[in-house]
């Protein structure tokens, strides 16, 4: 089929050669005209602005925005719907907060027009592998581009699915991210372990590379975590630096205002915090209690 | 090459079946006679006792030992030492704590046989999938008995490996069960968030399913909790109490030990002694307080 789409970074741009080698139509717009032309040398349609995108494609539209989650995605939606009409579908593909996706499905529909909020998973293997992709919004919405989400999943038959009204899709992934948290902290703890028995010299791309095979805890980020000990053993070309870009913090939020307890993944959230401290107040303040009341040596700042 | 398989538990027989397919021959032994009647019936050849064990393998033999860790292979690991000769080689298959294992080693090094720990991973789908192998202990030992771990692992040239003196096997081990305590807390809290947004009427094993094809927290635990949601999307079936086994400790203790941060593995381990507890002091103690400090409102016993 016909798709639009908008936003043509690293995500973008993979999931727009994934649909030219499926057989679909893509016309391809992003601010930077470089981005658009690159993917004209790969058989997209470009335009050069979104009402060019609009008037190449057929009603009706399927417009997917794939641009960075807050402000950009809320100017890029608002200008696309200027550029469609009654009947069409946007699909937000992006990491976009689910109350955002609510709220512009509410406002898209009194336009007349469908809003699907993609949650999308996959990084940058998804060109090869496929994407994992979690839809929200109308079931007819879904039905209508549900070629296209067949084309980005691993196959045509599994890794998309329909699971429930506007917010649901992002909803989904938000989790899904926190859960990724929670199990990457579980890995890095493990590793460090192992690490620090000197006594045993463990070989940690090895034992990684075994248990890739035949374990419990193989799993597609262990296969991340190997290559990387494999590139770098003592990960001596890396601050010990981790940022966070907002799912896991809305996880904790909805763990929050839901009370169900998430303890793994909110204390996962909190230890990228802390690994961005490199002279944390909290840490001088406990050496100083501890001198307070028990006269224990504090290490004097240098 | 010849084995002798000493425990034919759920992991011991499938270890034996797979070995015999893989075309070794296997003595096998278990206190349990009816144990080893079947694994006969499916071409091992059967020992009465250790001795009969001993007799019907040539040396330098190699006796795999797959017993629940603690006494019960103390035990066995003495008594099968009884039967064997200078240049044998012992492989404790279970999951005995690390310093067991060194103190073993040691032990048996004074007898002239060789010890190798071989920490175990795969569960009941390693008969089909194979199993992943981590083997402490002397090289020379390790390299006499390969044949064995290429059969077992996923296959002959990879998920086994000698990853450093005796003791490191069960020590890698021992973090892979921490890792998983972590991993699958992780998994089973994005759940529990999913299930509790009623508003969204989320399809728990549809959401899991989407996430095994491309998704960055595919794993083999999530093919499993796929599964088991599949049968039991309410998990109305159990009760929510959950067991340890010893292992998730010892990473802790570890930890402690050598004061490396792994808070996430911590706290799933703790998290499992909560599920164990339907009627928490500590949480009846909260509620006084908090009646006594501010006068609010307190549940009664019933």
């Amino acid at each position: 089929m016909e798709l639009g789409m908008i936003g043509l970074g690293r995500m973008g741009a993979n999931m727009v050669l994934r649909l030219l080698r499926g057989g679909h139509r893509v016309v391809a717009y992003d601010v930077r005209a470089e981005a658009v032309r690159e993917v004209e040398g790969q058989g997209a349609a470009g335009a050069g602005s979104l009402a060019e995108l609009a008037a190449q494609l057929t009603p009706p539209r399927a417009a997917w925005v794939m641009t960075p989650a807050g402000e950009v995605t809320e100017r890029t939606i608002n200008a696309v719907c200027g550029a469609l009409s009654p009947g069409d579908v946007v699909i937000d593909g992006g990491n976009a907060n689910y109350k955002d996706s609510m709220r512009r499905a509410a406002a898209l529909k009194e336009q007349g027009i469908y809003f699907l909020d993609a949650g999308t998973s996959g990084g940058v293997w998804g060109l090869t592998e496929g994407y994992s992709l979690m839809v929200g919004g109308e079931k007819e919405a879904f039905d209508l581009v549900e070629p296209i989400f067949q084309t980005l999943a691993p196959g045509p038959d599994r890794g998309y699915g329909h699971v429930g009204p506007a917010g649901a899709g992002h909803y989904a992934k938000m989790v899904h991210n926190g859960i990724e948290y929670g199990m990457m902290q579980a890995y890095a703890e493990g590793f460090e372990l192992m690490k620090a028995k000197e006594e045993f010299g463990l070989d940690l791309p090895h034992i990684a590379e075994i248990w890739r095979h035949g374990s419990v805890v193989r799993s597609w980020l262990l296969d991340l975590t190997a290559e990387a000990l494999q590139n770098d053993p003592d990960m001596s070309s890396l601050a010990p630096y981790v940022e966070d870009s907002g799912e896991g913090r809305w996880t904790v939020d909805e763990s929050v205002a839901l009370a169900v307890p998430t303890p793994v993944i909110t204390l996962a959230l909190q230890m990228r915090f802390r690994s961005r401290q490199d002279d944390s107040y909290g840490a001088k303040l406990l050496a100083a209690m501890r001198n307070q009341f028990g006269g224990h040596a504090v290490r004097k700042a240098e």
